[in-house]
């Protein structure tokens, strides 16, 4: 392996292949390998280069991959330099992979501004929140104008998501008026564009009446503070056709400028970087649990009279906490 | 309030107010009656009773409400005591609540043998699952044969009812083959048994092509160590219709009676204990991180740092974590 600081220079002149390696290493496991990404992510965390963080979110089949190429190309042919990352933990369980279908983004793979990586599969789920912002700042230090985040609508995985970025767009497809209640309500609210693909042929008509009802539930939420009152909002578009996305890229653009010029977009990260900074220390308090062999063996002890059912797990944990006292 | 042991001996004796009262005890949020839930938990928890709790998750609009008043009824009028609970952690942040609407549940609701609890709204989300344990074991000291543990799936939700649920079920609408995808990966692991409601009317062959489509799926998946090889299953059902109940019932007491005869169900319930001890274990010793002035000066301090941009998240934790061996 490179040494870090040769690997961090490649990196900050936007060297490409340096960048994978870089986060193949973060990527990895092992305890040497974490020393050093530690030491890259500190050689490069000094260059105050802040990307457009887009996180992405959609079930499979609403057409996300389509998405991502055609409004990827829209902005790389713009001359942007862009991203595109994946955050998949159900690749805990299943060993699966987003992105990984890498022929369904064939243009956008090739485009000299692009940047695609998959999402590694088998990583450990607590991981995956630290890799990735790990990841972003990689891509940020080197340059990227816009970093997408991608991810589907598993478990923690959007929420995570929109506490790494700075817009959080939701892919759905045309559905029903019935339909409506099926979008997970907790996602309506970190949602700040929603874009109703498959806004073509057929579908087109159907498209249009649940963006409807979208823009009509959203009117009903309450106002996001600090945000402007036409946000979130909800949008048509065709990733087949390439329609309305100039006009999602341009909500994008308003938002974006708007929360800069109200102190929002400072704001917004600053509570990021603080909710990092609480998980990683949570991370690390509850790893000092079982240091201490003493309390290893009590904890075990317990845990043996628990599964006897000789003691309830509440019980147990309460006697486990008072004897740390001691 | 009455005293615990009163109300402890009230729920013992299957009296329905005394439950209800109880309950509302352990959503509570006061430490007060956090010290007398924790009391009466204690004085009912020595019965040894057992109910058989069955998991049941599906987005809005799959008919869970119409599928557990047609089982409930089944199983009520067949003189099995059903509670029904529901764990909905999107409350945390809309304030909703699942089985809210109890009118959906008319006959249920009126039925002797059944017991309806609606979610609370507003509990903290680390709470859920404790307070449904504790639910959950209050229940089965009422000596309810049956508590269906409801939930949709948002967020871990699902995860979390399977981790106190014996039999965990997913109900699922007819989809087009192309939308099987759509279902999360994780379920599919975790659900013992796939019901495909709607099997009714015009409907009805895309639910049979539905339903055969999971089965395909599930035979493609490793069976689960520990379970026959004919599950997870999947099956159509209409709970409007009512048809397919008495099968879903009986595949549930097949899989109930094999696991018992295999030592397995024990062996889940130890191991489910186990881990609800490690979950509070861990919970209350995430509450001592701050209980340290000293240590809460020095988090507030790096914290500021940090939301002034002058360390990285991970850096802080690092520095943070190792003030504390000092």
């Amino acid at each position: 392996m490179t040494k870090p600081h040769l690997l961090a220079d490649d990196i900050l002149t936007g060297n490409r292949r340096a960048l994978a390696r870089a986060i193949t290493l973060i990527e990895s496991g092992r305890e040497d390998h974490r020393a050093e990404a530690r030491a890259l992510l500190e050689a490069v965390g000094k260059t105050g280069r802040q990307s457009l963080r887009i996180g992405l979110s959609g079930t499979p089949g609403v057409g996300k991959s389509t998405f991502t190429e055609s409004f990827g190309m829209m902005l790389a042919d713009m001359g942007l330099r862009l991203a595109v990352l994946a955050v998949d933990p159900s690749s805990t369980l299943s060993g699966g992979s987003i992105l990984g279908d890498k022929t369904r983004m064939e243009r956008l793979t090739r485009h000299p501004n692009a940047f695609i990586r998959p999402s590694p599969s088998q990583s450990a789920l607590g991981g995956v929140a630290r890799r990735t912002r790990e990841v972003i700042a990689l891509c940020e230090a080197a340059g990227f104008d816009i970093v997408i985040v991608e991810t589907v609508g598993v478990g923690q995985s959007e929420v995570m998501v929109s506490e790494m970025t700075d817009i959080f767009t939701l892919l759905l497809a045309p559905a029903g008026g019935d339909e409506l209640q099926g979008v997970k309500r907790g996602i309506m609210e970190i949602a700040d564009l929603i874009l109703v693909n498959k806004a073509d042929g057929d579908l087109k008509p159907q498209a249009i009446r649940t963006c409807a009802d979208y823009a009509g539930a959203l009117r009903l939420m309450r106002a996001r503070p600090g945000d402007p009152d036409t946000f979130p909002k909800a949008m048509t578009i065709s990733a087949i056709e390439e329609s309305g996305l100039q006009d999602a890229w341009s909500e994008m653009q308003a938002l974006t400028d708007w929360r800069k010029d109200h102190g929002v977009w400072e704001s917004k990260r600053k509570a990021q970087a603080a909710l990092w900074f609480t998980r990683e220390v949570e991370r690390g308090w509850l790893s000092r649990l079982d240091a201490d062999p003493a309390r290893r063996a009590l904890r075990d002890q317990l845990g043996a009279e628990v599964s006897a059912g000789r003691i309830s797990p509440d019980a147990a944990a309460a006697e486990l906490l008072a004897q740390m006292d001691r």
